[in-house]
């Protein structure tokens, strides 16, 4: 894991570029403060109350990077903002700038809210489109208690193609999206200080694209299979589940483990077992998974399994906390503390 | 789920049999003392850590349904023993057996535990063969330690079979096994109390085989899609997960909620909104997810759109808390107490 920080911080350091990691994938504050001493500018997380939980435990430095709508949400955002004023959000529409900017104009607090605007660069899950961006901006240049800094667009649809080729291509298209919206909004007067983007797949494309001027790359502290079989072993396997294996009825080429959907996702395909070529896991339920192979090893019974996760970011959600351990001894256990917070 | 509750004490109670509901759904110690005091008897759970958190709480009859292997996790059984003697355990191996005799043996505690075999019916995922019960139970009679009270065989390949005729065919048959081999230790001198099976989709089969003791029903309290597809609307959907329409930026006919991976495990199919026919969720990553239709309704932003699970149990252990209301007014907040449990 050292590593990998190490690698991201030398791969980008040198672009000039902030680096604000997206914490939704290690959901630790202690990790947050692990990565601003490696470098690191802040950080992004994705939701309201995953936020909440980081500027409790003392990291408040946040973008959140998803929008923030409806009265509940919005009363939440207005009592984080009042004790801790780094918060920065996004906004894709009027209607949810206004409901921010009304919240804030009745609270007391002064100081206006640190805005970004969310741009659809091609994923087509959240974003104005490019050519609304600018009525956006000018919509909340009229908001009191909004300020606008900056535009973000995600590309979290090209993190996964495969070939470095064709994703650096595909990712300085929807870079100049970005960059040439952010450029119309200078144009019209708008003090466009930041430029956010990028995940652990594009990060060094975008840091290179001129105009950017932060990226948000999560993934690469732990990895996964995905992402390894996309991107190369750029980034090291860190994190694995530690499995048992609990059962070894039924079958000579067979082990049952305690691992099953509760333990490692599906969502982007099986786990795999670590140093165990020729050894398929298969989940059987919530709770178990089977080990099984043509001709492989004599798996004993109380045998321990170190999986691979398949996905990152949902397997960490899964747990309660880290085992940092260095040469087999764990030198240090770290709650997974906004695990849950989807809000 | 009161309902829920109350329809399934009616069908099983009439029945004779002990109703032991898996707790691996709820997780909830203050849900499991609800089912108690509706007329269950005690409750199940997958593994160790969770009934040390149910135990802690003050719900301590608790049969472990999966096998404890490890030194490490059996050395915790003895500690959870110490303090909460109504403990059950299942063993499929000599060897899972001797570790905990021996570990036993060696705390200072008198009292032998109570064990159940674990019986492969047809899943063949733990659980030991039919013609190998007996050695195994007489091995277990030679451990001082370990009392040996009943045998349990989890037909959990059969509990979502369409069709309810194919379900019971299949369900006897698996029941055959599972009381024969009770049988056959009875005859051999071992006092088999306890003769445990059964969920959802097959209680009322399991019930109603001679020979059978106790039910181990979960998901019938809340209900998912998936086992509604299988066994119908006997039970309702109880549950559901309470997303914000966030953004409608890309298309008219789409809108993106604030519900991913993260809220909705993918595992046995996709979610659905409730009460929006013709609309259907797609996620979008562990964080968003997408409603879309052909010709469908206007959802404005901000608006609350109630998912209905496609699997309850990992869903259930995606959130940190159940938010109990009726008629619309909130009434009681329960956590999710063993969430993360799965070691």
């Amino acid at each position: 894991m050292e590593e990998n920080i190490r690698k991201l911080m030398g791969l980008l350091k040198p672009m000039k570029v902030n680096i604000r990691p997206h914490l939704k994938t290690t959901k630790s504050p202690i990790l947050a403060q692990k990565l601003v001493d490696a470098g690191a500018t802040g950080g992004c997380v994705a939701k309201l109350s995953e936020a909440e939980v980081m500027a409790e435990a003392g990291f408040d430095d946040l973008l959140i990077t998803c929008e923030i709508v409806g009265p509940v949400k919005v009363r939440r955002l207005v009592e984080l903002f009042r004790n801790h004023r780094k918060i920065q959000i996004v906004v894709d529409s009027e209607f949810g700038a206004v409901a921010v900017n009304k919240a804030l104009s009745s609270s007391g607090i002064e100081q206006p809210i640190q805005v970004l605007i969310d741009l659809d660069v091609g994923l087509h899950r959240t974003g104005v489109a490019p050519e609304s961006a600018l009525a956006l901006a000018q919509h909340i240049s009229r908001l009191s208690y909004l300020k606008l800094i900056g535009i973000q667009g995600y590309e979290g649809h090209l993190q996964h193609v495969h070939g470095r080729e064709t994703r650096e291509a595909q990712c300085r298209a929807s870079m100049a999206i970005l960059t040439s919206t952010a450029s119309i909004l200078r144009k019209n007067g708008f003090d466009i200080q930041v430029v956010t983007t990028g995940g652990t797949g594009t990060a060094e494309f975008c840091a290179t694209t001129p105009g950017i001027t932060e990226v948000q790359p999560g993934s690469f502290i732990f990895m996964d299979s995905d992402y390894y079989n996309a991107v190369g072993g750029y980034f090291s396997q860190s994190l694995t589940v530690l499995s048992t294996v609990i059962s070894k009825s039924g079958s000579e080429h067979r082990v049952t483990i305690d691992a099953g959907l509760k333990s490692l996702p599906t969502d982007s395909g099986f786990s795999e077992p670590k140093n165990m070529p020729g050894v398929t896991y298969t989940p059987m339920g919530d709770e178990h998974g089977w080990l099984s192979w043509d001709d492989g090893p004599d798996v004993p019974l109380g045998a321990r399994v170190e999986m691979i996760p398949s996905h990152i970011d949902p397997t960490v959600n899964l747990h309660d906390c880290y085992y940092a351990h260095r040469k087999g001894v764990i030198e240090e256990i770290w709650p997974v503390a906004t695990r849950g917070k989807v809000q």
